[in-house]
């Protein structure tokens, strides 16, 4: 393609978008729901279709992409449930006060959140489902009244296609506007989309420097737009002595099936394990039985893993603790290397580091000081774990300063596996996000794509329909500074 | 200060801020409320002190500072209030649900609000006090648990030491700790601060160039961090036919108030108004008294305001329509330039822009088409204004259009004058803000300092208390998926 087709394809596109989201913005709440209540429906009856297709192109077992697939159908009717209730609004409406005490009267004033426009989706590598074409962005975006364009990604193509066409084809079926939804490939194209000012935000999963590039090009527009990119992320887990002591089989039956869950392609992988260096917890790891090679999602992915495992394992103080074996191309066998808190603490930057696959560091440490020593030092993560007893004198610490650190704290469960609810946080400070203030999944992945906006003094009818006097279905509001559920 | 110096500086400066901020941030919520309205009854008290001082530096009269510096101690108290009650944490609760129908069980899931850690606030020129030191966004960065280093400005530097001070001695009287508060006046400090990794926010409100810059520094870091900058509005008013026929004597009367207020030295300043070229409006706002002339803020905005409004003249198709005078040094008179709406869709880039004082444009349009191509055309304010009738045929596609653009909309009001409650939205999308989903005014202006965190199969004892089983203090809640007031 030649820059004046992309331009001119990238005009049509956007345009086509705006249009489709000028209508859908005003298409009321609930209709909005049953929209993407019948995608859903859609992607579920594709399934014989579809997770085959998967398959092929990632290499994931079947089971994990059926229930994928589950969890992307789920999360569609999740946020059109949400959509419905209208919290996520967080309507506000007060009324006109001649004695406000702030020493002038108050106005009438009603504020609520309205689409942001047209989103650019980059969709990841590792979830050809829940992070791709239909995944989390794309849902929570289409529910928050706002179009999107989705740039595929280049390891599952043909997925990618026909999950766009069963997208495609249930908005139509159900009404939606044309041009609500469409799907480019070319990375020169999704540039162009990128800095088109029509479009109002980009949301993006993947590697840090294909994430601050593209972050970087959102935030020096002539208007900058808000970029949700998740990027990296270790995700620690401490372990402490008396938890090393009392379920040390239990602690490493299931940081092995973390580790090596989806051949450790999950942005959730527990990358670094803290255990105290005299606990036989290092002994029963050597030991521990590792499941078998399996295929990476493409050679991209299985070289890069390579060379950061190669890397990790050539830094001084560090040596292979246990190794399945042996490696094939695009097969590597799950590994285990270790080093000291020491050696962790002075090399962060280079030890405390993504090896996206399935290898993992363990880190011992001869004092729980340590573990708070530690958790200072490191980078914004997406998740921390702690593995204790409630009565473990450096819990309490150590939890505040993950909180300073991760986007989700974890007690005794492992990391992975994320699970798709109202309360679920998945982000957290850079560079395990852009926008660390935001979620990508859970109820909440929705707030990404509003913005508010108050109107003074205005007749009822002109109104937003969750904004007058009575409106017409029930919502929940906060009515002169008192929250009505 | 040689640059090692500053960098020094900086660094004690931040390492106190991050010291106190720990400290701060697990202060109970109801303490950290009745800190704020300790420092609100120390300036209230200091009253008589503080207004003379803002009176010799900005040039504003006495009742406008007196009302703003209540204004300034009713945010700190709505914000203690909001504080309290907890709603701005928008807590969650889900419960381990084993048949949760995504595929598979949900653990226990429990999701809340942190403070981001220090806050950089750069404080504005026009607003001494709801926009300075102890304005709207420091009280906001107290309120949500962060420390706060404000960088004065340089048009109120006694002032800002001041109310520092004031600020300053009632934190340690109500026993919050040291190094919560700080105040730098050299830019090149507040730039390194900026910088600084341990500084995790920037708040602004100012000019495009500066702001802009600012913006693009925070984005730049290593870790790049939210900046709240709000930049520049021209807040356009639309006066449909009818509302000119009806009431034409009170939009004159309406209108000059409303951009000669405070010099016009205002961000909601209305800059623009669209009139039908046949009512007699024009006439009249040509005969219109205006204001005697006035002393700007400083030398440095009253040569921008002659600059800009000299610009502004020198276009073509722009005339003079009112003018006070004569100008005197560094208190221009008020003026009312004119042009056509055809001109202004022609040139919206150098016509639409903001002239910061006692100068409006005046675009006079033939058809209430042209209405909506220019709020098309327009960039985003925090501002528009429509004066007009219900049943005037264009108002709902105007009021549409113009929510895609502004954060604030008014109706038969004036734009300038901004409530401090609850349903207020003090924000747009760019220029007229780097940070469109955010507010610097209202009770929503808290958001900007946190991010949430999850908790994740936590014991009791261990979580934050507002997402305990049953919290010390009752909070508005999401349980389970039900809201809970």
């Amino acid at each position: 393609m030649t820059e004046t087709t992309i331009t001119v394809g990238v005009d049509r596109l956007v345009a086509d978008a705006v249009s489709a989201g000028r209508t859908w913005a005003r298409t009321p709440r609930a209709e909005r729901a049953r929209v993407l209540g019948a995608v859903a429906e859609a992607l579920d009856a594709a399934a014989d279709r579809l997770v085959p297709l998967a398959q092929r192109e990632t290499h994931l077992p079947e089971p994990r992409l059926s229930g994928e697939l589950t969890r992307t159908t789920f999360q569609l009717r999740l946020l059109a449930a949400i959509v419905t209730e209208g919290g996520y609004l967080d309507a506000r409406v007060d009324h006109a006060d001649p004695n406000w005490p702030m020493g002038a009267p108050r106005p009438d004033l009603r504020r609520t959140a309205v689409p942001l426009g047209p989103v650019l989706v980059f969709a990841a590598s590792n979830f050809p489902f829940a992070f791709s074409v239909a995944g989390g962005d794309t849902a929570s975006a289409l529910a928050a009244g706002c179009p999107v364009v989705v740039k595929a990604h280049e390891g599952h193509p043909q997925l990618s296609v026909a999950t766009a066409e069963v997208v495609t084809a249930a908005l139509a079926a159900a009404g939606a506007p044309a041009g609500l939804f469409a799907l480019v490939s070319d990375p020169g194209t999704a540039r162009a989309v990128l800095t088109h000012p029509d479009v109002k935000a980009g949301a993006f999963t993947g590697s840090i420097p294909g994430g601050r590039t593209l972050s970087d090009i959102a935030s020096s527009r002539p208007e900058p737009i808000p970029f949700f990119g998740e990027l990296s992320s270790v995700n620690p887990v401490f372990v402490t002595r008396s938890a090393a002591a009392a379920r040390a089989e239990e602690i490493v039956t299931g940081f092995v099936g973390s580790f090596t869950v989806g051949a450790g392609q999950i942005c959730t992988k527990p990358g670094v394990l803290l255990v105290p260096e005299d606990s036989d917890l290092m002994d029963r790891l050597s030991r521990a039985p590792l499941p078998e090679p399996a295929r990476l999602l493409n050679e991209r992915i299985a070289a890069g893993h390579g060379r950061t495992r190669e890397e990790l394992a050539g830094q001084p103080g560090v040596t292979v603790l246990a190794a399945g074996g042996p490696d094939q191309a695009d097969s590597p066998a799950p590994a285990l290397l270790t080093t000291t808190a020491d050696h962790l603490v002075k090399e962060v930057e280079s030890l405390f580091t993504e090896c996206f696959g399935p290898t993992a560091l363990v880190v011992t440490y001869r004092d729980e000081a340590q573990l708070l020593e530690i958790a200072e030092a490191i980078d914004g993560q997406l998740t921390a774990t702690i593995v204790a007893e409630p009565t473990d004198e450096v819990v309490s610490a150590l939890a505040e300063a993950l909180a300073r650190k991760a986007g989700r704290l974890l007690w005794n469960q492992w990391p992975t596996g994320v699970s798709v609810t109202y309360a679920q946080q998945h982000g957290g400070p850079y560079p395990a996000t852009t926008a660390p203030a935001t979620t990508s999944v859970g109820t909440a992945a929705i707030d990404r794509f509003t913005r508010p906006v108050a109107w003074q003094g205005f007749p009822d009818l002109l109104l937003p329909d969750e904004l007058r006097e009575v409106p017409s279905a029930p919502v929940p509001r906060r009515v002169d500074g008192q929250l009505h559920a």
